[in-house]
């Protein structure tokens, strides 16, 4: 398989399948997508299919698009909760069209992912509990948020729901597609939990130490609303007060960066994400050699070592 | 099958779907379903099951209640986006939660359909594609709203999209359940279709003469937002420029009541109600004689007669 191909394809759905004659909803969801974005979780389907045999990239690229698809949703809502008003570099579909549009194209957009999973029967459950996973671990954040709460318990649980459930899924997925032995779907399942951990780690650290036009995003937003600041607990063993003292701050912005960066709280992330993929990356051994292999274990390193 | 028992299964299936390790979700969407609700979408999928011969209620309560929270989870978004505060005479999830954990709520509820319908394979394309017109409706809606741009037409294709499709939809999905012909898939999907049309015709006239308390929810808010409108082009033929008029008001809501009430758009919306129901019924002719047959003419009946 292509990859190179493939992940058109998987472009070429997406727009396809958000067509409509709701002329606001067709916009905004083409602006959203023709944003871009790192199209990792889409990657992983394509290349689980690939790499456990998977020959016809066709029957894989529906769920590859339906799962790009449930992130955008999230990523629409997102926006609208957190006042975001630059995504991926440009206005948010908030920003442009307000929050009632960006709400309903929300709505579509996840609606979508289930007209594309209609023909794939038993892989429906997967997604839909990873959809309900990611929810959660939004609300979850939002009441940490609230509560000026976050230990580092309850980070693990969100970035576990909000992140890795569908990294996983996504994984899960393309072995389920290509009929993988049960050893390799749950060996592939791991994987992409773990790179999903990973990678909202990785976000995390960015969100503190990026500036707004590096990153594409309104930056420092996560943290001002004390959800960035998770890292600090993902690392700060022992040590929540002062992250705890850092989240209630009048202007916690400045306040926070200092701190953290002061410290060797984005050190030890690091080395946390980085142990994550080392674990994720040696699932891979049930996997026989092959271009797709040698991909997913370049994604996982890459997910570390980005910076944007 | 005993139509008591197997709505108070359906009760039963969306209280238990919707039970969430994150409290709030869990409570939020308890909330809104213990505060009732005509019920009217779930009933047609039961009712139409039966009256195709369909035995296994246990078999269509799970689609059923898939059918509702589709509907909860429109309503709890349409309370954030009209700023509704009052549901079903009791707070919204919007005044109770706010906006945020609402925005939560209505996406943990519509993902909560999909997993229902998971194991429903075929039936899934219908309750999405159904889902998705009911959000292009809303967005028709709010278009409209927003460009003070609603005439007779696209009143029709509003209502046709934001409440008949999911009628439809759920009238249809009972027969195909119990296995029925063509025909009689087809004639309970037009009964649907203008079951739904008939039922939000009324709805908008309720919402132009009830008053606050007896309808239960924020009265006037539709029509304060040039919705509700839309019952006065139904009927006024060749005279839309009243209700356009009235549209832009500065202070709508008294100055549109009073117009129309005074006129005789309302005994004629009423009157298109009731043939949409006359044809609903005959289109009943194809089902054999039975009680399911029975209770769903009175259901189409009581729609136009109904006062809240």
């Amino acid at each position: 398989m292509d990859i190179t191909k493939a992940m058109q394809a998987v472009e070429d759905a997406m727009f396809a399948t958000v067509d409509s004659e709701v002329i606001v909803l067709r916009d905004a969801s083409r602006h959203i997508l023709s944003a871009g974005g790192k199209r990792v979780r889409p990657r992983l389907v394509m290349l689980s299919y690939a790499a456990t045999g998977g020959q016809d990239s066709a029957r894989a690229v529906p769920v590859a698009a339906a799962v790009e698809l449930v992130h955008t949703a999230s990523v629409v809502h997102d926006d609208i909760n957190d006042h975001g008003y630059v995504r991926r570099g440009r206005p948010s579909v908030n920003a442009l069209w307000g929050r009632t549009f960006a709400l309903l194209t929300g709505d579509f957009l996840f609606t979508k992912v289930y007209e594309l999973m209609a023909p794939y029967q038993d892989l429906n459950i997967i997604l839909s509990e990873a959809t309900m996973a990611l929810v959660e671990g939004e609300t979850l954040q939002a009441a940490a948020a609230k509560e000026g709460n976050l230990n580092r318990e309850t980070y693990y649980q969100i970035i576990a729901r909000k992140t890795a459930a569908l990294f996983k899924a996504g994984a899960q997925l393309g072995a389920e597609l290509s009929h993988a032995t049960q050893e390799q779907i749950d060996a592939l399942a791991r994987y992409g939990f773990n790179v999903g951990l990973a990678f909202q780690i990785i976000d995390d650290i960015l969100d503190l130490i990026a500036d707004s036009a590096q990153l594409g995003k309104t930056a420092g937003l996560d943290l001002a609303q004390g959800k960035g600041v998770g890292s600090a607990y993902v690392t700060h063993n022992g040590n929540q007060a002062v992250a705890e003292q850092v989240a209630v701050a009048d202007d916690p912005l400045t306040a926070i960066k200092q701190k953290i960066l002061k410290g060797d709280a984005i050190q030890e992330a690091r080395t946390q994400a980085a142990m994550l993929v080392q674990q994720a990356v040696q699932e891979l051994d049930v996997l026989p050699e092959s271009a797709a292999k040698q991909e997913l274990i370049a994604l996982a390193q890459l997910i570390i070592e980005r910076d944007h």
